[in-house]
């Protein structure tokens, strides 16, 4: 996995969890259904994690939309349907990747508006405006956009050890003249959870993206399997908090300031 | 104040920085402007809650947005622009109540679309689309809807404290027959905060809504002014973390279970 994904993946199955038990408490009287879109264009990752808030049955999201599963609008609509009956309310995960049959991104598929606009995006108000009209439930939306990613305050315990042992290894490769490579999290072990500090060649991971492996999404298409679960969950544990001062995130400031070059070895990325 | 309040202004004053900080270090060759949304459909006091952040000069967020302030479409590209040139992007809270000259709200101002569609909501991308359009920066934008009132990951020590304060003390007025009535945050001193329970008559405060006074508004009408400040920081102090397990907090969750009637005298709301 990346450094940096076990924090977005605890921010996002914290805020489902934490905004479904809103919905829950007021479902009998108002909003039904929450959809919440988070980033993910091609692969369903950051989605995947939204799962792990799932601990039981009937627990928020009921539903999960990966890019990697063609988006089926019976299916989804018959699936909010009956987590409304079962449970209040439905809580729903959305990748911004999500596309229908035909490949298209949901979030382009209106196009453009009357004055030939391009469509402002976001595919949570089109997923929810979809309920509205076919099932007449009340919603709510939310896009977590960079706030997902940059949620320092509720990052994973794993995933800040993880992001401090990169940047040591990085620095170690330059000083010991590796180059055109990136130190990596090789895991070890599963349960319980081990990893250690490996390399990959920039050539084999640039611009190369991992999608979700059919074993990891549950048959329905609408939810993550156990497998999927036991490989997620060793990135979210634990929690490291930021220091705090006037009640807010006491983050470091670097002053970007040039220093003289140290390493004066000419070398060209292999 | 309400209870509650400080934790959603925690939350979105902590959300804007990391958002911000995350913008500021891509800025130069991406994304150079970020639109958040938050509630607030009359009243700016969650708008303003992101000026906290701001605690020196060019600190995020450059520009609020308020319900109670007039969009000056020309103003605000000028703000937009200027911060940009000096910092080299441009955070935004917008509040969803934000309207037009005319009273209107921005986010109904589009209309329904080619198919008579009304829109689909949400005036973040609105306003991040606007600024593409007249001023040409790379935009992102977030709508934080229910996240920022149900994170109870990042309550405000102070809130957690006064909403136990008012739970008990609304039991007490039922015990003691005190009906028609709900318990209030009385503030006693500003500067150190003091606080104690009071009590307000529903019929005063059911369905009123207390806009940001003017004083609290900086002249451009962008920010908050340090009498505001004042008035809001002590309700962010103090974090107060909920328990976790398996890398989420771990809420209690009430069985709701019916129980005997306990009240037997009959009351009537005064």
């Amino acid at each position: 996995s990346c450094p940096g994904f076990g924090s977005v993946a605890k921010y996002v199955a914290v805020s489902i969890r934490e905004a479904a038990f809103d919905v829950a408490s007021m479902a009998k009287t108002s909003t039904k259904v929450f959809v919440m879109e988070v980033m993910g264009r091609h692969a369903g990752w950051i989605a995947a994690a939204g799962g792990l808030a799932a601990e039981t049955e009937g627990d928020a999201p009921q539903v999960i939309l990966f890019p990697e599963v063609a988006f089926d609008e019976e299916a989804f609509l018959a699936r909010v349907k009956d987590s409304v009956e079962k449970n209040e309310y439905c809580a729903i995960v959305v990748s911004e990747g999500v596309r229908n049959s035909e490949g298209k991104f949901l979030s382009e598929a209106g196009g453009t508006d009357a004055f030939g606009h391009a469509q402002l995006g976001g595919v949570a108000p089109i997923i929810a405006e979809l309920v509205k009209q076919k099932l007449g439930y009340k919603y709510h939306w939310a896009v977590c956009d960079y706030l997902q990613r940059a949620a320092r305050h509720i990052a994973s315990a794993v995933d800040v050890e993880q992001a401090y042992a990169m940047g040591e290894a990085a620095v170690n490769f330059a000083l010991e003249g590796r180059n055109g490579m990136m130190p990596v999290v090789v895991r070890t072990n599963n349960d319980p959870y081990h990893w250690q500090v490996g390399h990959a060649l920039l050539a084999d991971v640039a611009n190369v993206e991992k999608k979700m492996p059919p074993e990891y999404i549950s048959e329905d298409g609408f939810g993550i399997t156990e497998q999927c679960r036991r490989y997620l969950q060793p990135l979210i544990e634990g929690e490291a908090y930021p220091p705090y001062k006037n009640g807010l995130p006491d983050y470091v400031r670097l002053k970007n300031v040039p220093v003289p070059k140290i390493l004066n070895t000419p070398f060209e990325i292999s």
